[in-house]
């Protein structure tokens, strides 16, 4: 028997997408076939990453200029990929990941476009993996503003800023789907949970052939 | 009346070389000649780095990577550059730094040949400025071994590896003294500190003229 070939996915979308959500349903619908599956998030993931997460993502969110936040992700990224994503791959398993680099990309060149050149050279130097298959969940972005609100304990960096940043988050990311081709997949998260949940384990069942 | 220049200085060195308290005496000797001087030390200098110091000095040593921890200190670094560093420059201040990306340079270089490449990338990237002048303390490696374990709260992460590797250390420093002519004065700090410490004032007010 040949060891099963792993796989790096990772859920990209805006907040109030569901892609958490459609991330763990995912993990449970692989386990449930026999996989050997590790459901992981980012900024964290291993320990050492969320202790940089929790140093990033608490206190006054001005601290930290974009550069020296950047360093901070890129840090928690370099360990969560040598501490959990690496090994996991090694293994044979299939991991899942909600918010990878494609997210860093997103934020970063939002708030500060200039910053986007950075973010990919310090990506090539210190990360330079990148998932075998990203989701990148689509939703309105009045929609996904509300859902997102409706939520406790949710991080409260961007949301504030209403609908406009939705917008642009959600423009944002697909770019990302046109300059990735090969490794994104847009789905349609308007639809009922069932619905897009059938849909993303039809595009990774695919993947795992 | 101009506004008088200022000067980055560093201060490079093994441990027990004596470069933190002759960094102080030059501190109080320019500040008697009643010039501004912001005097600071790395890895921290100012609230967010000490932070990440703590990261990354608290705890197992072995919790982060080389590659993870190159990045924590960049972080650090690029934090202390933009929040006490360069502010004080622009004031035309003397900027007094114990340790700066040379100490990097050596210890990285030392644990792991190969990752020279990547800190000078790092660096190249996300912090670019080099100091005006850099006062390497050179001291015999037992001496200064001995020197150290003498003090209470040093740190503890080199030290007890002896004297072969505190050899090591100074041959990696002086080897930076020939790699960067330009800015790095090699003091001899195996005499008394006075002597010392009037040879120091000696390059640096050369340098202030």
């Amino acid at each position: 028997m040949t060891t099963p070939k792993g796989l790096f996915l990772t859920f990209e979308g805006i907040d109030g997408s569901g892609k958490s959500t459609q991330a763990r349903r995912l993990a449970d619908h692989l386990q449930a076939q026999g996989r050997d599956v590790v459901l992981t998030r980012e900024p964290g993931g291993s320990p050492g990453a969320e202790e940089i997460r929790r140093l990033v993502l608490e206190g006054d969110p001005d601290r930290w200029s974009a550069e020296t936040e950047i360093l901070l992700f890129t840090a928690a990224r370099r360990d969560h990929l040598e501490r959990t994503i690496l090994p996991a791959l090694e293994a044979g398993k299939v991991v899942i990941c909600d918010r990878f680099a494609d997210s860093t990309r997103m934020y970063q060149g939002l708030s500060r476009g200039d910053l986007r050149a950075l973010v990919d050279q310090l990506h090539g130097l210190m990360i330079g993996r990148e998932p075998d298959l990203t989701i990148l969940v689509d939703m309105d972005p009045e929609t996904g503003l509300s859902r997102a609100k409706g939520r406790q304990g949710t991080e409260e960096r961007f949301e504030d800023f209403g609908p406009e940043l939705q917008r642009k988050m959600r423009a944002g990311f697909l770019a990302l789907a046109d300059e990735f081709t090969d490794r994104f997949h847009v789905i349609d998260g308007n639809r009922d949970m069932d619905t897009v949940a059938r849909d993303i384990a039809g595009v990774v069942e695919q993947a795992l052939v």
